[in-house]
């Protein structure tokens, strides 16, 4: 691969996320090309390389990897075969965007995070997609200008329509509030110190064995306080809102906009159906940012260790919804590699 | 009456209008009471009178002036009655609140303009309320701070969700765009000088005889342009929107505010449903206004010349929509008096 | 006084809120006027006195109330000498609306509220104005008729653009979290069982001896929780907002509206700048619809036990802000009386 | 080229608008790669096309045409120059994309129109990128479901920041209004059979030789009337806006929307500053789109006949600016071709 030429990526795992992936690269990102997929169902990899020019199929993630036509790998397979891909592909020495989560836990989060280490160069950009977003990024922008002051508070709103009927109580704090961890930490380059879960009553639309809505409360330690309303049942549609309230001003995104409708007795405008919909801007500023990246021979965006960190909170905060008490989060040193 | 005693009000006409004065003055209003109220209906006067603490009801407007509990007369009767009602009212020289129009022509209301400079001084406010509205009070400040240059241009939205299937074109100007007529004069301080009316297709909701929505187009002598969309059977709601384009930048007043919902996909809020609604505190402040005033002797707000001038508009817009050309607008000059 | 006639008020205490009361008394309320004003400071009560026709001035409360010309006593004393003029009130036979607090502990609200069961019938009306606040208003109707489904948490910001040096921890909670504990109660018809208080790192804006701003966490039993910021030094503005996120959709009031301007750059409107300009229309309503419920010979709004609870959420509520625990509410049973 | 293989495009014309387009077929664009730029200043080309691989540098464009690497034509030269462009790819049978004006007035605009109608079938994707924007999109299909019944009016705002001082009249027309002109077009899918140009006095903004802002009126063959507020020197930013007022309802786009931020006393958010960041995603989403059905042998988007009918409207309107008068279109009959 020259740095002009087009960068040839393997994705691992083709099932709903993966294969949208596949068709972003194809049809919407520029530089590059996928030259493999793979996927445990050897036949579903078939089919779909099937449909692109120049693509070869793999049951085996590893011999995706080995192959010369392979440049980048794209990590959508299931949380649990995130670690030994990886890992394969450190040994290939090959860039990764691997989907979130980095792995399921956050002892697995750190053995990747020393693996990392030891190629002496960070390989690894970590898919939370939101860092990517137009409204994100300008809040983000607002708050490390510093005009409105230091931040205090963030008051997270994050809301689907709906959740399959298999949805725990750890998959809302692990699925869902994970992208909250994640928001936290980079917006305000603070480490969360603790988490507390606090459980209303539950909606009579929250099927069994989950208490939904629930309202998540981070500590950082830089003294921030963040409360997250996970709403998985919400009915009306998907809604991801966050107000930074810092010490001379309030900045806040998620709200409705786009087209204005007067009719019947009301004013007012549709709400996003789902994450899809709402991220997929997102989605394709971010993997264009990883071939971008990539063909520069730079690794952006968050690391392994952003992973792990959201690996060790999320621990913390499942500990917390199921004990009902406030749960310090136990975090490695950040090692001088990741700063 | 004293300057701190309690203003004993005449109202004249007590149909739906007139009848509303009377509440608002009983329940609403500080500092006066309906000491007698007439209605060529005597019955309709008798009934409304006994709800009253020492109300006293005629069917002759002149004979309820005449009353010496009677300290001010608010003219509510419809508009061919006002001009008879006024020159009685300055016979006893009694301050007057007039619902609009002054009269229903310019001839009448040049003759009103007459008879009160020959009483020395202003007796007569005239009741286009929304001068007493919040929103557009808030809008002529910012106009007259001057923050924004100077206005070039006015965009004004009128919008009823129905109206009586005798409604006509001509009622579109009389008796609605009429409002636009003075909030254009008061808030450019400027006199419109030619009107043209442009005609879509109209609405399929429009009854027959109607020709609705219309597009009504003011030049004024201080060279601003005002567009005024008046659609009288638009189904959704009332709305009465304005945006002043200025030199600098833009001020709007009529969005939609309130109370936020977000359920079945749609985020909004309501849209007021009728004039009393949307305008019920400008009528407050209005009466309450002109009590306020009249009990310090003075007289506030919109003048007989408001009235006249209006009347004046509204026959070049009449001309106008008959014509389908532009019309320009006759005025007798101003007298020292009104300025 | 007959039904019909004018009410004639005595106010006990014309500081700030009390003059403001006598002025809103004889500018804007119907069918009410000020008889009788006392104050501790004799000189201040005889100089507003002597502004006002037919009214007398005391020093003494007991001496006002006891006046032939006072219907009613509107009680605007600091809350300490509450307790006293509701008693008084009481021996007077007199209905009272006595601004908040009812008084400053739970134990002597308990002793008001003994006292005024004796009576046998209610007599005060407790000052919690956002009660009669339009968007409250509409936020309650909607969560009454339950469209949206049951209320599984509120969301609120209290925000003040500052305070006076002397500010405390308590005073956040009792002057300013009061009112989110009545809107809570209110809106949700529960009662309030525990209170949490979490603190961030201050506002560097914060005065030495205050830690603004900090988060409320209310829980009701009827399952519902409830976030308060409190932020009390923001700088920008006056803004109040709730959220209410039901079952099956939100509702939200507070948002920023009226005139919209675009300039430099920027479009958007003004924050009001303090509790005056906010809830100015409300206080209006208050006192009117105290006044026409006591000319009718009722009683609405607020009540003595609403004064009570809100004194015992609010003692839980310094404790939890001290302790930093979570901290339950020990409320007396709710007397048949009061339902 | 397969139809797999990426395009290979010939960018004619590299300002400031057709080296945006060399910079997002580069790094934007999936499928397709800058194989030779041309214009008339060849150092200009020769420069840009050594930062891109595999790109030739040409300065006549017929030459860059008839390279073999070259599959589609992107002409972005000035308006003038396109007639020579169109006909020459033409001649080589290429796909364009070519950007407004399709030509310089409705006469020369004709002779592409019966040039293309001989090649047998559609070659030309003419630039008129906001039918690619999210809102316009979204504004098209409301009012094509025909939920809110027939559109009426359309109220357009159309407002630049500044101009530079070479900025005429007649550009005001043809530059700016020549969107609006296409999109009452499109949206309402009927010609524009009349226009009329209103003046007010000009903003005190407005550069020497220019009476700006203007208000224009269409009238179309479907009964609608269309306003279009064109403002170029409205000084704080870009706004495009439209309304349709339909028979039961409104639609609106290009409100202000994104990040909401309080500080200061003010709440609101910023305004676009240019048409570049306002129209970004439509310019993408422009070119992809045509990149995208070149490849698969088709052609979308505005025609030959939508730049032949705006060239003729923009004709009358000039007319309509100079002379004060309504001016009729003169349109000639739509080909079977173009329907």
């Amino acid at each position: 691969m020259t740095t002009h030429g087009t960068l040839g990526v393997a994705v691992i795992g083709v099932g709903t996320m993966g294969a949208d992936h596949v068709r972003r690269i194809n049809d919407v990102i520029s530089g590059a090309r996928v030259a493999a997929v793979a996927d445990i169902d050897g036949d579903r990899a078939k089919a779909l390389a099937e449909t692109i020019e120049g693509c070869a199929a793999y049951a085996d993630p590893a011999a995706a990897m080995a192959s010369p036509e392979v440049d980048a790998v794209l990590i959508a397979s299931p949380g649990p075969a995130h670690e030994e891909a990886l890992l394969t592909a450190f040994e290939h020495d090959l860039p990764v965007l691997c989907e979130k989560p980095l792995t399921p836990d956050a002892a697995s989060a750190l053995r990747v995070l020393e693996a990392e280490q030891r190629l002496g160069r960070r390989r690894v950009q970590l898919g939370f997609m939101r860092r990517f977003d137009a409204e994100y990024l300008r809040l983000k922008k607002v708050l490390d200008e510093g005009r409105l002051g230091r931040p205090l508070l963030l008051h997270c709103r994050h809301r689907n329509a709906s959740v399959p009927p298999y949805f725990t109580d750890a998959m809302l704090i692990n699925d869902s509030v994970v992208h909250e961890v994640d928001c936290t930490r980079w917006l305000l380059g603070q480490e969360i110190t603790a988490v507390t879960v606090l459980r209303p009553a539950p909606s009579s639309d929250s099927p069994e064995h989950l208490g939904d809505p629930q309202l998540v409360i981070f500590e950082t330690d830089g003294g921030a306080l963040v409360d997250v309303e996970i709403f998985a049942t919400c009915g009306f549609g998907y809604q991801v809102q966050t107000e930074a309230v810092c010490e001379r001003g309030t900045a806040r995104i998620g709200e409705g906009h786009g087209m204005l409708t007067c009719a019947a007795g009301r004013w007012g405008g549709e709400i996003t159906r789902d994450y899809v919909e709402r991220f997929e801007d997102a989605y394709d500023r971010e993997v264009q940012g990883w071939v971008d990246a990539t063909r520069r021979g730079e690794v952006i965006g968050p690391s392994v260790w952003d992973g792990y960190a959201a690996a060790a909170v999320c621990e913390a905060g499942v500990t917390a919804q199921t004990t009902g008490r406030r749960t310090t989060v136990e975090l490695a040193e950040r090692p001088a590699f990741y700063t």
